[in-house]
């Protein structure tokens, strides 16, 4: 289920929220995060989303915690009654859960007038033994305990607390990504492409079909960690398409 | 972990892709799904993205399928070698998949002049005891077993899937839904809100943050069932957020 190489570092991305299970927010931090562990070398395996319920919660972050290199959460960690996320962590860990001086700290710093209501300190509550992760917009930080990330809801404070924390993680071999297109059916190349993915079993060959305004088309992504392996691999993608084209 | 009263009915989704794990494809179904969902009465209580690996993919069904009144499928059943859906299906209910002849008929029926090579044939493979689910956009058709509702991973034909197969599902009471936003931080509302929350308790308050050109805003999602608990539990909320805003 979770085959890896040496070279390999494997995440799950946990995002917590009864807003995205109702489609009220679109989720935007999946195809973010994604992207961008993947271009640092951390393929993404596993994404869950769960809401705003403590056992749920728990379950899934010791599951995906076990299983994978990292795990990175979003959502759950502002000041109101349904932020939980820091609460299930420490409870995962079975850690302390205090408020804790330097978390207050980083708050004060971005906002020095700002009230220190009991709303707003519990998002200075951090799990014993976690480190901060600087939140550079709105000041709360989010924090790594163990092989656990944990971040905002809000896209601007994720992508803030994501360029904060990936100096700190231990990437893998990129994983090197090459896309042909076509404006053919999946039909049309699927029997050439499996025999493709045969030969080069070093990568990885995806076909997505789109349906657009001018009908059919096909991407072909190939993806490998040897570049010579990959150029070569597209090289014979390439002509692949040619042919079909041609014949259509 | 997934309590739910009698006039509730719960679904999981499980997307499959790799192209949505490498953050090449940013995913659309999820939230239209949910969005989709919650209006007919639907709960989605639990969303999992897993790559197109069959141990993976077949453990992951039978976990949802299991746990939710219905589990619904994107991604995954088109002709090339990486769209191994059906097979996962087959595998996790314990049945055969062959090509059956009413799938072949619908794609004939929407493309008369295909050839059916066997690669367009792997489409028309449905698990033994399935029911087809229209697809009037290209034809190869999604299906049914069990609770389990099989979909195409691109947008335009999932769309159409769930309009096909929507009738035939048992909804329960729907979740009503009521937002209002402010220009305040959600740290000046929190903990009025978890006192709200604890005053109605049959409704869901949800408190969104967000963080725009213009500064903070925050929206209070308010959900119940019943209509009169709704309006009374809003009226409330339009008061607090008047309460503060008139403050700061």
């Amino acid at each position: 289920m979770n085959k890896k190489t040496a070279d390999e570092v494997h995440a799950a991305i946990l995002v917590i929220g009864d807003e995205i299970l109702s489609g009220r927010t679109k989720d935007k931090n999946i195809g973010y995060i994604a992207e961008y562990l993947t271009a640092i070398g951390i393929d993404v395996r596993e994404v869950r989303v769960v809401p705003d319920d403590a056992p749920g919660i728990v379950a899934a972050i010791n599951a995906l915690r076990e299983r994978y290199d990292y795990l990175f959460t979003t959502g759950g960690i502002g000041p109101t009654h349904d932020d939980i996320t820091a609460d299930c962590v420490a409870a995962a860990f079975g850690v302390k859960l205090e408020v804790r001086d330097d978390a207050v700290a980083q708050m004060k710093t971005r906002y020095p007038e700002m009230e220190l209501t009991p709303a707003r300190l519990r998002m200075a509550r951090i799990p014993d033994g976690g480190e901060l992760i600087v939140n550079s917009v709105s000041g709360a930080p989010g924090f790594k305990i163990g092989n656990v990330i944990v971040m905002a809801g809000v896209p601007k404070i994720m992508q803030a607390m994501l360029d904060a924390v990936a100096p700190t993680l231990k990437g893998g071999r990129p994983l090197l990504s090459e896309t042909r297109s076509g404006a053919i059916k999946e039909g049309d190349i699927a029997e050439a492409l499996g025999e493709l993915q045969k030969r080069f079993p070093e990568t990885m060959m995806g076909s997505y079909p789109g349906y657009g305004d001018k009908g059919f088309n096909t991407s072909i992504v190939v993806r490998a960690r040897d570049r010579a392996v990959l150029d070569e691999a597209v090289a014979q993608v390439e002509k692949m398409i040619a042919a079909v084209t041609a014949k259509t």
